[in-house]
This record gives C-alpha cells, structure tokens and sequence, in this order.
C-alpha cells in the first residue's frame, strides 16, 4: 500500500472537488443576478468537470472573468471548511464501518433464525438472550 | 454559499474515494495471492463505486469477508493519510491558481504581440522591458 501515492491521488481529487463545488456556488449566484450567463456556464462545464485543472483552463479561454470567479470562490471554501474535514471523514468512516457491521450481524441472526434446524430452534426457544436478537 | 452543506458534502465524498482506494488496495493485494478472486471483485465493483457505503452494503450480500476487508483498509487509509489533506490541498489550490493566472496573462500576452496594432508595435520595439514579455 503505497500512502504517499494514495495521499497524492486524494488530495487531486479533493482539489477538484472543491472546483466543482466553487462552480456550483458560482452557478447559484449567477442564477440570481445573470440567469443567461448561469445558463451558459451550465451548458460549457457539463461533462468537463472531473479534472479540475483542465476545466479552469479550458474556461479560461471562453470566459477569463468566469475562471478567475470560480478560481476565488474555491480558495475561499477551502480556507473555511479544509480544517474540519479529517475529523468528519474519519468520525464518517469509523461509524459507518461500526453501521455496515451491526447491519450484518442483523441480516446474518435472521438468516439463522428464519430457517433454523430442529436443534437451533430448540435452543432459541430455551436461551432467553438469543431472544433478543430477534427483535 | 452554504459552508456547512458543502463540508458534509465534502465529507461524504472523501468517504467514498477513500472506500474507492481501500478496493483498489485490496485489489493489488488479492492479484498476488489470489487472481480468480480479484477478477471477481473487480467485475463486481465495476460501476458500484460512486456511493462508497451503499457499494460496500452490497458487497457484504455477496461476499461478507471482502466487505470487512474493504472497510478495515478504509479506515487505515484514513488513519494515515487524513492529516495531511487539507496543508496539501490549501496548497495545491494557491499554486494551481498562481499557475492559472500565469498561464493566462501569457496568453493574452502573446496575443497582443502576435497581432499588434501600429503604435503597439513601436512601444514593444522601443520598451526592452516588454521584450522579455515575447520569450
């Protein structure tokens, strides 16, 4: 497992991300000021968003004023929401984790319990705590 | 521009590339110790990918093992890699920016040398500064 590479990688896509969350804040305040220029923003970056990088530069050549909106707006959501984002992805993935767990040990008891064999019905009817996790 | 709304967006995201890079991991990891294996997850995974959890609720309908696998490598990834996001991406940001900016003044540099108007001209033969400008 190469982190360094996988750092790297995810940091791009971050990156991009952002550009496309800037376009979208862009997108909803020309909505309100401009509705043609929003409109024709919408239609120029359908598609063409994955690559951050690329997007800015092939927008840069249509409308400059635009590029360099979208090039702010990213570096002022960066700056405000960056720092809080570690915390809520790895609080997201360990609760997630512990959430796909309990959802299979669930699935995997009323596998058992829906179609039991004579013994572990048996059983169930005797052990007072397996009740439970029929519920 | 809701701040909040685009970090738990943000957030969510991250999750899923992150859930991306652990199958990519585990991929590597089963193409050495077992190929027909990681042919079949591959083949699974393709398409699945873009919501992270509803893939790996899926994936643990199939084969609950790789599913466990998958969530153990995201949350190490995490682990290890997190902490240095946001410096590299506020970074990444400013220097794709700065180069952007760059690359755009040269363009219209280059423009108004390639096609100057008379009076442009003479300035750019008499300006040495202006001269450094064409190279």
């Amino acid at each position: 497992m190469d982190l360094k590479q996988i750092a790297k990688e995810t940091a791009k896509t971050l990156q991009s991300y952002l550009t496309y969350q800037a376009l979208r804040t862009v997108l909803a305040q020309l909505g309100e000021t401009n509705p043609p220029l929003a409109h024709w923003l919408q239609n120029f970056s359908a598609g063409k968003i994955q690559d951050g990088e690329a997007y800015i530069e092939e927008l840069f050549l249509e409308k400059s004023d635009l590029a360099l909106r979208i090039m702010t707006v990213r570096e002022h959501i960066a700056a405000e929401v960056i720092e809080f984002l570690p915390e809520m992805v790895r609080t997201g993935i360990q609760q997630a984790n512990m959430e796909q767990r309990r959802q299979h040990l669930e699935r995997i008891t009323q596998l058992n319990l829906s179609s039991p064999s004579p013994k572990t019905e048996k059983q169930i009817i005797s052990d007072p705590n397996l009740d439970n996790l029929s519920n």
